[in-house]
């Protein structure tokens, strides 16, 4: 199987990026631009960063300074995994890569101990710094990068892995360090390893790890030991908290853990801390980690939007805990949050060109940034422009992995027949459990229209059953519609289905209505009181001053929520005023005092969110005053 | 002249700490706790936590590890500060103080250099961090402490003091290393050594550290050259920005530097960026501040109530700017902000009993947290509960200098009399500029009730003029009644007057109406849009889950701002309603869609901010939903 997550058991069965290849639409125009712009223009980057170099000086010995943060190897690793998917999705591997994976090769230590910034004589030692150095992070990396090769038909970098993950069994297990590292990750690359190995000791390795957090083992810091999750035991935490992406990734690394020794309760546990971060700790884009400070979650319905953290990693990573459970659960609501985060994140984060990058993804912008210097790597995670490169560039390559394995994500199968989960431009080609060999191609324009069409190109003999996820702002109107033309609706189910024999060329067709609406938050979520947001079909969307006349801001926007929204080409229309706020000396009054200086009229223009600055600098809301 | 800043021109002068003795009340009761409790609380930790210490092993050259954070040495001299304030007000001063002047004395060097953390065989070498090194910070804080030494009678201080500030001109001056420090503060001190002195070339270094900034000289860091206001010269910046109080110290030097040098354009763009930011980068409170990240200010009206830092220091840095800007320009404004962060922000720091302390002011806190264990250093700058001491431990040892210097920062005279701009119980007598002698006695039970009476103990030979400053929440209605009974009010009026010749015992009566009012914020501070705050007097007010019923959250509240809050005892009463809100499993729902589980009448008990959190944890909001 050549996807990214090989569960042994669970309720649904992935399909591998052989089964399920992206032809076109948003997400292979998207594929596309990941495989021919942004792989080459981030190992271009790692190369003029010296981020390669590191990895040079270590192969040769030499004693060339170390440039990039203590966590760069894991950028280059993250980058061998995205070249490696693009391979075994059908796409162009870049050339460098062969080399790039025979250097890593050269500098991994006889012992197998691999890290570019420890361990040599000039160097701080080997596991010295547990919290803040990345080691085992890294290699969660690396032994990833080496499935994926592997599972892309490319032994050696799996060779370097394996070599790797036997150092940290022998270094970490049971009688050696009974340490952790500040940086979850190597869990779940420890599992997949398993799987994909067969050996069990690197599944002991991870549960040991997953067991070992928790109990204070890492120092107590500035952002406390909930930045890494060292506070309470993962079996024990009732929420997500602390740094979102360590949080997240923990939380995959606990799901495979449970999954592959049965573990229900601590699986129940993580969909506990699940369901509680969804209901109050996540944005409206799927988005996680409102702090700034520790790039942490916030308290519950500590959810500004003009701080939104809501860094591209947490959502990529979100998006892999959102798969592993919807394989271990078979529930829709993983799917759900997953299209969300995907479509408003994911889809965020690179410019159109695929050459510049958010980090963090605010929902509101008061300030219209400038266009970051393009030759040199971005010192800060914020902007209102993407960057090309930035010091800390862990999200870029972050996303050009999880594209590059995105037809892994889209499907299905159990002993019934397929599920489709998101929709795509797709070709599946798969056999069932049974040995019947199945083929369907997808087509859509979603998101921008609710109609997808399957079209059986190989059915199997006798009966399967095609079932399709309906989003939750859907369920009440949606239908699919058999060959025969029977018509299938349920209103409220999270699925509809199609249960039957299949000749070749019969058509399934699914409705789903994509009509712009309004939303309104909780109004525990103080920082948005008295706004609403529109929402179209899986997109959120967000006003943007490119779209307003010259010189108003988006904080002039007041909206009409009594209206239905229009769609009018390229845009959603609201209608709506927009007024003009007389300057004080304070800006603390005596209640009721009216404050406008001027208002009018005027039909507010909405673009999607994943579009935002595509324009060039702006300012940007999401969330409308009433 | 025994006060902190002694300008040699300007449109006010300012009293002395003997000529101004703060004898009760609500600032003599906190200026009681602080000489009784604080100072000794602060030095012993300071003991404890190795800082005194650093300076043992500096002055022996001995080995020891240096312990603390590398600005810890600034927190010895802000106590020290405090304790010759402490002295020159007729309190008590610590018995430890003389010892550890002797011991800071020993630990400077022959050429005036003086920093534990830095020059010695086994520390980084001098000046090499100038970012983040704060060694002229550090300076900044010892040659305050010698002058407030010199001015309470004390020299020895003084004379490091001075040997230091000769080393920093040698080394930083035309000719010698150009950089400036990463955290400015020595600004100040060195004008005010100047004004001691009579030595010009302190100034001079001074007006030189404050051109150097905002060149780009320091690194771009990730928070941006920003934080530390390296990024605009500070003649060409329109508005506060960055660490909050690194700005604010920074604009307290550049007033002095303006004023010593008659530098009105320099003057007047401080001014400009004070009033940016006090009407867009403002908390109700007084703080500023508003990112936890970079402890910084944020956009306009970027004001989250519930991630407010709003540091202490903060509050303390922004009256020393107040009263710098009040004695410049005479203008009632600035003390009406200093009125305002004395009573909400410095007041709220220290608990009751002096022995714990915040260091950031949120408005908002939605989880109760926990006590802090009261033998360790907290290693946090955040918590719903006082800690008794931090590893950053700054706010304590500023508040303490602030308040053993309060008496300093009440009134004022100029040719035609005295003005009054804070209200206290008091005892004033000082020299008027033309030779004639007067003593007041005022009395007040304010902020409680708005009567203050001034009586006139040693009348000056004819004419004077006493002025009272009006807060602008009660100008339309304040009056002051003199000695013959004839009334005085213009509504509107900043000040209000007497002007006449007075006998000894006559007494002028101040009427200031003091009643609970609703407030609500610019529309474009999103943070609290449709909700409105309660203020009582110059005092911010606040409800606290202590005060309803049991498990009911503070977010439960909503108020309705029609009817008149009423005074009942220690509280202010509003009618309000306790809202349920239902869970879900997603905070985002169609608008219009209703939500309270439950909605019953209550009658919302709030308090003073300053006082919340002192009866143990609690959840806390200014900002009360509509």
């Amino acid at each position: 199987m050549t996807g990214p997550v090989t569960p042994s058991s669970g309720r649904l069965q992935p399909l591998g990026l052989s089964d399920v290849r992206i032809s076109g639409g948003f997400w292979g125009e998207r594929q596309h631009v990941n495989g021919s712009a942004s792989l080459e223009h981030a190992l271009g980057w790692t190369e003029r960063a010296g981020w390669v170099d590191n990895f040079r000086a270590a192969a040769d010995g030499s004693a060339s300074a170390r440039r990039g943060r203590e966590f760069s190897d894991s950028e280059i690793y993250k980058l061998l995994e995205a070249a490696a998917w693009e391979s075994a999705r059908g796409g162009q591997t870049p050339g460098a890569t062969a080399d790039l994976v025979a250097t890593v090769g050269r500098a991994q230590e006889a012992d197998g101990y691999l890290n570019t910034a420890f361990g040599a004589p000039d160097q701080p030692a080997r596991y010295g710094d547990l919290e803040w150095g990345h080691e085992l992070y890294c290699y969660g990396h690396l032994i990833y990068a080496g499935i994926a090769h592997a599972r892309a038909g490319m032994p050696d970098l799996l060779d370097v892995a394996v070599r790797a993950a036997d150092h940290v069994c022998d270094t970490f297990g049971t009688n050696g360090n009974d340490g952790l590292c500040g940086h979850p990750g190597i869990e779940m690359a420890l599992v997949e390893l398993a799987r994909l190995t067969g050996e069990q000791r690197y599944l002991d390795q991870a549960r040991r790890f997953v067991d070992r957090r928790g109990h204070g083992r890492l120092a107590d810091i500035e952002f406390g030991r909930a930045y890494y999750q060292d506070d309470v035991p993962v079996r024990d935490a009732t929420t997500m908290r602390g740094h979102a992406v360590r949080a997240l990734y923990l939380a995959c690394g606990a799901v495979d853990v449970a999954v592959e020794s049965g573990d229900d309760a601590l699986l129940d546990t993580v969909i506990t801390q699940w369901e509680s971060a969804v209901a109050r700790r996540t944005y409206l884009t799927g988005g996680m980690g409102s702090r700034h400070s520790g790039e942490a979650f916030g308290d519950d319905y500590e959810l500004p939007p003009d701080r939104a953290y809501a860094e591209t990693c947490a959502g990529v990573a979100s998006v892999m805990l959102s798969w592993r459970l919807l394989l271990a659960t078979g529930e829709t609501r993983f799917a759900d949050l997953a299209e969300r985060t995907l479509f408003n994140i994911v889809a965020t984060c690179p410019a159109e060109d695929g050459r510049s990058f958010f980090y963090t993804n605010t929902l509101h912008q008061r300030v219209s940034g400038d266009i970051p210097n393009p030759n040199v790597p971005h010192p800060r995670p914020t902007g209102s422009v993407r960057a090309p490169w930035r010091t800390v560039s862990c999200c870029p390559t972050n996303v050009a992995r999880l594209l590059s394995s995105l037809g892994g994500y889209l499907a299905t199968k159990d002993s019934a027949g397929i599920q489709i989960h998101q929709y795509a431009d797709a070709d599946i080609s798969t056999t069932l459990e049974d040995g019947r060999s199945v083929a369907l191609k997808m087509r859509t324009d979603y998101p921008r229209a609710g109609t997808v069409t399957v079209e059986v190109e190989e059915p199997p003999d006798g009966p399967i059953t095609l079932r399709f996820r309906i989003p939750p702002w859907a369920r009440s109107s949606a239908t699919v519609t058999g060959p025969d033309g029977t018509e299938h609706a349920t209103a409220g189910a999270r699925t509809l289905e199609v249960s039957r024999s299949f000749r070749a060329g019969d058509r399934i067709r699914l409705d789903i209505p994509v009509e712009p609406r309004w939303t309104a938050a909780d109004p525990r979520i103080d920082a948005v009181r008295g706004t609403v947001a529109v929402e179209h079909g899986p997109l959120v969307l967000c006003a943007e001053s490119t779209d307003l006349p010259d010189g108003v801001h988006v904080d002039a926007i007041q909206v009409d929520p009594e209206a239905e929204p229009v769609v009018n080409g390229e845009y959603v229309i609201v209608p709506g005023t927009l007024t003009k706020t007389p300057d004080g000396d304070w800006p603390y009054q005596k209640s009721g005092a009216g404050r406008a200086l001027s208002r009018h009229h005027a039909s507010i223009r909405l673009v999607p969110y994943h579009h935002w600055a595509n324009r060039g600098p702006s300012t940007m809301r999401v969330w409308l005053p009433v």
